[in-house]
């Protein structure tokens, strides 16, 4: 069966943007898919399209994280509202595109990282030390020679703000952002969030799993 | 088996308000519950929240009407954007409470039929005319005497507020809303939307069909 291909634009900020790094590799498998992965910028995409965040509503707010408690149930994934939201995620977002041009192989396993400092560990993953102390098994030196000079080329920059732009004219209005290619045909269509994995399926003719299969953790009951 | 029980706060001025219709008596069924149907009004929901429908953003409004087309496809559900929209529902939520009050066990088969002639027959359900006829099945006499006489009554008018202040007070922010008892231990839970199925068939401790499952619809490829 000719494969499928998924690409995910995101920024770690976003809490489900970390549920929809840590199912990736379970899509990856059970969707029949290649996988890239596009590290651009939300506050920009706010800010651009008007967008507004839950919480700016408080009742949307509070549901939003009655939501990430039972996804986290069900999935598994831990989730804690982090102390410092959102974090500023402009320099860590560049770092990921660093990433992407000198270690593609490892970006996802950079993003989840960083993810999981912010949401699980509840540390600031807008500070150049966090991301070096989360990203050390790239050694310190490189993540830190990264920071100090490739974030700040303008091949860098321009490159974030070209993904975040072309996201935008392609749809988006938030992370994460799902651009789908049915390898059967070629057709494509696109989803917001982490809750049209059933509909992907169904675009992409292949049996919908169910929330508890995408992730390894333990799960629990609601 | 103790029976669960799922209150359903609506206004039938949402689409995704139509298709939580659809699918409600598969929803009993599958999640072995009582239904309760309690007609808000979500203009005064939106306005006093500060909720911005999804097309504020026009991103988020073209990617509503791609969802729609996805969801009418899965579940087969018939979908057309209304040419008048929102409606001014006002009256016609206020026509459901009184139709909650005379006629209960038909509530949901006029508040189906209030919301087919809005998304399937593209007419202004807003307008006493429309409400008559879509209601014909209720006596056009009858109708016409609650819209002139009980819908102008300070004890509809008070009810609908009440109501839709109440749905506020438990986290609401849009339609539809979904307070949902469990049986077992009297536990409780909200969701919101209609893309939440498969959480409330977890906390109801009921297997999960799947989308395609929740009507009788004939469905199609996406």
């Amino acid at each position: 069966m000719a494969k499928n291909h998924i690409t995910l634009f995101y920024d770690v900020v976003s809490p489900f943007t970390y549920m929809g790094l840590e199912c990736l590799g379970k899509l990856k498998t059970y969707y029949n898919a290649d996988i890239t992965l596009e590290p651009f910028f939300l506050g920009g995409i706010m800010e651009t399209t008007g967008n507004k965040p839950p919480a700016a509503v408080p009742n949307k707010g509070a549901y939003m994280k009655l939501d990430l408690i039972r996804y986290a149930a069900i999935t598994g994934v831990p989730h804690k509202h982090p102390s410092m939201f959102p974090a500023f995620t402009l320099p860590t977002q560049r770092l990921l595109r660093v990433i992407k041009a000198q270690e593609p192989d490892r970006l996802h396993e950079a993003s989840l990282a960083l993810a999981r400092a912010y949401f699980v560990e509840d540390r600031d993953i807008g500070q150049p030390a966090v991301m070096v102390s989360a990203l050390e098994f790239l050694g310190k030196g490189r993540v830190q020679q990264w920071l100090d000079v490739d974030c700040k080329s303008p091949k860098i920059k321009e490159e974030l703000v070209a993904v975040t732009k072309r996201a935008m004219e392609n749809g988006c209005f938030g992370s994460p952002w799902w651009e789908v290619k049915r390898g059967r045909d070629g057709k494509e269509d696109k989803y917001f969030g982490c809750d049209r994995f059933e509909h992907m399926a169904e675009f992409l003719e292949v049996p919908y799993p169910g929330l508890r299969a995408f992730t390894e953790y333990p799960k629990s009951k609601l």
